[in-house]
């Protein structure tokens, strides 16, 4: 018998991810609608493709220097240097968002920091902050998800490291304005507190155009990604751009825990920034909006400004005793509970086709009047 | 100007790799008889390297489950219950060797806990500890590094979590046998601490067949890698086998920190598991065996019964003073203050052509006569 002993207390802090029961669940269906799924549904374009096998066959297979190749660097630094104009930031090629994420919470959170997030968050946030030893305070967003920034300053305490948020978020689709993004970077700063900006669906915005708080304060930590963006997300690639300090110990750390991005991913990730993806996001706008009329009337949600997600009250009952309903006429989707200190909502990706979408929509429209 | 007081304690404790230290400065050498890599020197066969790029095309590029895919998965079982009858071990895909490692760090140790180790140890092991909050400790094996079991026994404390060894040993070569891998697996149950057995150099074991503590109790964890067998350590594939409780624990850290390894190398790794690598290993030995014909007389060094390193002695001064004169003719190979407490040795790595590594004796043979 393994001794229990032997485990290190953040197992317990660590929780399995409720997205994955949803999936254990679904195994037990025989072609089930998904709507659970919380990735493009499209594959990795051509042109992508080939600079990955391009790069095995040249035999770009070895272990890469710690903050990526120069062939990614370079076309990244331009990037930020472009929409961060007369700032002096550093970048970081990462094993996926959740690495870079992962590194910026270890490389600033000490044991019984705070960090501050909007609930509904990603599932993945208070197992991350746990993991550096911090606890995830959270603010509450509901109904429309709109931070309200005069709530963020009252749950700042002493402890408090971090501000933490994702824009465009998972899993409600909420936008944070640009405005809005400029007030937070102001009150980061006053509040002496690092703010972390996840914009791993930063590509996926149908309204405004995107806003970064890092355009208002060159000490912001921005982390992005590529496996949303290019259908990729099982080649592991992200990264991180900021102040050059926090992005050089971020690299440290990397050093001796992730080493680098996948090699032959560096090289597909230099040949992605500069695919045009506009007519993907075009797309998913499209089956947003076929959603939002679809389910309108019948349901109660906030207009997502972007992401995949649809995050609609559950219509009677907890979001799990939604879902488990939704399960047994064989609809995959979330339940909120997943996501927030909440249980009173669901979410719906609408990164599936538009026959699986029409589908779903059906059992949806079913769920709401039966 | 980034505020220093953001950053955590622990970027205090995670020292830059030296190792890198001598790629930068051996970035200043024009074409260096390079002997300081970590790495095969060949690269990945073409079946293995056909399989990552079927993968791609096949469309195998979104997440995988947590744990790898089962073809993957399948192998490595079978392989596992080949080699320990009887026990119920469980397997993890892991991103990279080192992936592996933290997460089974961060699964056992407690802040203020302690690891023990061999000293010379692989470079990265006191960040790797220190991240999980705990610290390294160490027990000297100079001059044979033959792991002394009394000294061992002696340095465990009421803190000792957990002891981390490597066999064959980077940075020396030195391979644990069978009679004290037995003593030691016992030695750890008596103490009641897990052992951790990092056997990424298993496939290049040049004399007795390779022993692992593993096959004398079934709560030894091993965490293995694809890397450095195949040429691919650019891919990030390693591998954990051990007790179902720790390995479950694992797996749901690695969800919410590398969330998968690289899905097209899993792929590959299965193709991998199928591959004659004995040539490659004969190869590697007739190496071994040219390089310390050439230096015996010069250098004083204990025979490396594995992985691609020999450890000699400086033969005056520091190993830092050694590798400054070895770079000022134009050749690189590593400290050994890198790898240890002590700064007496040196790291030379015979994972290179022919070609360079008679240059690099010639360098070496001047230097020890001259």
């Amino acid at each position: 018998m393994f001794p229990d002993q032997w485990l290190a207390d953040r197992c317990g802090a660590v929780e399995v991810s409720g997205v994955r029961k949803i999936f254990e669940l679904g195994k037990a269906l025989k072609n089930p609608i998904n709507l659970s799924i919380g990735q493009p549904h499209f594959d990795v374009p051509e042109p992508i493709k080939a600079a990955a096998k391009g790069a095995i066959d040249a035999g770009h297979n070895g272990y890469t220097v710690t903050q990526g190749i120069p062939e990614l660097l370079d076309p990244l630094r331009a990037d930020v240097a472009a929409r961060f104009p007369g700032q002096e930031r550093d970048v970081l090629a990462t094993s996926g968002t959740s690495g870079g994420l992962l590194l910026a919470l270890l490389a600033t959170v000490n044991p019984g920091d705070e960090v501050l997030t909007a609930d509904p968050y990603f599932v993945a946030y208070p197992n991350m902050v746990a993991l550096a030893g911090g606890t995830l305070k959270t603010v509450d967003t509901y109904p429309d998800f709109r931070l309200d920034l005069n709530r963020l300053a009252d749950a700042f305490t002493p402890r408090t490291k971090a501000v933490l948020l994702s824009t465009p978020s998972n899993p409600t689709g909420a936008v944070i304005d640009a405005g809005t993004q400029k007030e937070l970077a102001d009150l980061c700063r006053a509040k002496n507190a690092l703010l972390i900006s996840d914009e791993i669906y930063r590509a996926f915005q149908y309204g405004e155009p995107h806003a970064s708080p890092a355009s208002y304060d060159p000490n912001v930590l921005v982390v992005e990604g590529f496996g949303k963006t290019y259908g990729m997300t099982g080649w592991r690639l992200g990264w991180a751009h900021g102040p050059k300090r926090l992005i050089q110990e971020m690299a440290k750390i990397q050093q001796c825990t992730f080493v680098c991005a996948p090699s032959m991913v560096q090289h597909a990730g230099a040949a992605a920034m500069g695919y045009d993806v506009s007519a993907i996001v075009a797309d998913y706008k499209r089956k947003r909006d076929f959603l939002m009329a679809e389910l309108k009337g019948d349901y109660d949600f906030a207009v997502p400004g972007g992401a995949f997600y649809l995050f609609p009250k559950s219509p009677r009952g907890t979001g799990t005793e939604f879902v488990t309903a939704a399960v047994a006429q064989n609809l995959l989707v979330i339940p909120g509970g997943v996501f927030s200190r909440r249980d009173s909502h669901f979410r719906v990706s609408y990164a599936a086709s538009d026959d699986t979408l029409a589908r779903g929509v059906e059992v949806l429209k079913a769920l709401a009047r039966g």
